[in-house]
């Protein structure tokens, strides 16, 4: 069941207590959105603690350090940024069918929880957790508003992206100018530092970078030999897709991982216009407008023939 | 003379046309400043013009290409964001002595003009832009509101650095209400993609760094020899100097340039707390808390144990 602000802030209102649910491979919207979402419900006088299948990273010790809460036989189950609840990774099992209300802001959102507080258009679930403090006139702690401000950020690119909406500047501002938060040491790290394995990885990428179309299509072809031979494990490449498109003009990226000898995965990603989830589908494979993907077989020059005919069909 | 936001408006109300000079080697915020400036004085009807010494890069043509304004003998010199009568570059000789009205927000703005409008907390020159169109009562049009959100942007790095401030976001919510920016695509050119040059040399140079302290200090030495091998122009390592500080963990990257044998061009940044300024000064050079330099000579070794102890000092 689809409820209102109001009627979510009602609930937060009278609930006795809540574990909050991360999804798995936690990112900084939904650590941001459990973490504030606990220090709300704890200065109304909730127990609460967050929960997650998988670790917080360590670069999220600034928002998770404070603790996750203690322990206790909970009353209510609440997922945050949770589209299905398959995201709920090894906590399906337990909380998987009880869960009382999801605040979320994926479109794709399955509906899996009791009541869903769902907006589309919001750039954030941290979005929602802070109009939901507005709404139960909570007043936010530095903490909190450190989180919230570190899920905006996650979630647009600092305020970079597309789904960046007027409202994610007025937050911002309203965050920044109650709070002292040092978002900009947040954004360093979450924006602009990388591991030096990663550094290695990506100046090794960069350099097998293929051009077609006047630059218009870039490519990185990851075969397993060249991989083995830069002692880079493929799941390293996993973050990878973005790179092609950082050559100026490139509007259609690719990224191809070699499976086993003979099948290629296809990570397809567009800057602007151009919409590689049609064009994966003529390949059969499928995806969003800007990130989409396919399994190609054959060898790689004619994977990479293939490839290069159906985007510059749509570069037309 | 220093002159308030409201002095400036009135002379900008009272102006019978303008030329408007940006400084040599431009950038997003003198580019954005300059022409917002001359769309908001063609909307009250004054001729205007931008000049600058150099050419605005292609990549600003979505600004440019509206068109400078045809020449004429003018009665107002404006520049916007020149800090000093130097940063005019050819010009200087000129208009150099003429300028009536200079808006900046450099805190090291020297005072050349005969009036200025200075805000050293404005993130931008664009911020100022605005809030003197707000002053005088100027409705923007599209093209000047994408001029204003590209300076910001340009000068905090999308929201990103320090000196971002409250009133930057409330302009750009503002903006993005009223306006329909192509924010994403700006954000995209600005900061997401690179020449394939670029990238190339890019990859070669972090194939340099070298780790000290834990890696908390991140060197990359570009000697002649290695530049040589690798075919890249000491001077396309401008803009390298932040290189360094991709690595997490690291709080302080210097970029080593040799400028003749034995002699050296130390770039120092600094992520963090420390003043890389007072390191500088140790060694005879200087800068800012975040960005300062020196010129070091001796052997290349001697040079990189001299900084690395003087570094070591300050992690203390």
């Amino acid at each position: 069941m689809l409820i209102s602000l109001s009627e979510a802030a009602e609930f937060l209102k009278n609930c006795s207590d809540a574990v909050i649910i991360t999804h798995q491979s936690p990112d900084g919207d939904c650590i941001g959105a459990g973490f504030a979402l606990k220090d709300i419900l704890e200065a109304i006088g909730k127990r609460s603690r967050v929960v997650c299948a998988d670790e917080f990273p360590k670069r999220f010790d600034f928002l998770t350090s404070a603790g996750c809460g203690e322990e206790f036989e909970p009353e209510t189950i609440i997922t945050v940024d949770i589209a299905d609840v398959q995201l709920m990774g090894k906590l399906r099992e337990l909380y998987g069918d009880k869960v009382q209300l999801c605040i979320d802001h994926h479109v794709s959102n399955t509906g899996y929880a009791q009541r869903t507080l769902l907006d589309p258009h919001a750039s954030a679930a941290c979005e929602l957790i802070y109009e939901l403090s507005q709404e139960m006139g909570v007043e936010l702690n530095e903490h909190a508003a450190a989180c919230i401000y570190t899920g905006i950020a996650t979630d647009t690119g600092c305020f970079k992206f597309d789904c960046t909406t007027v409202r994610c500047h007025e937050i911002a501002a309203e965050l920044m100018r109650s709070f002292d938060i040092n978002f900009s040491k947040i954004n360093r790290n979450m924006f602009d530092v990388k591991s030096i394995g990663r550094i290695k990885l990506e100046s090794a990428v960069l350099e097998l970078m293929e051009y077609y179309w006047d630059s218009r299509l870039t490519m990185i072809c990851a075969t397993a030999d060249i991989m083995e031979k830069m002692g880079v494990d493929t799941d390293d490449l996993d973050g990878c897709a973005n790179l092609p498109l950082q050559v100026e003009n490139a509007e259609v990226g690719i990224l191809i991982k070699e499976r086993e000898p003979g099948v290629y995965k296809i990570s397809m990603r567009s800057a602007n216009d151009i919409n590689v989830s049609e064009i994966c589908q003529t390949l059969g494979g499928g995806g969003h407008a800007k990130a989409a993907g396919c399994l190609l077989r054959g060898s790689l020059d004619d994977v990479k023939k293939r490839l290069a005919e159906a985007v510059g069909k749509a570069l037309e």
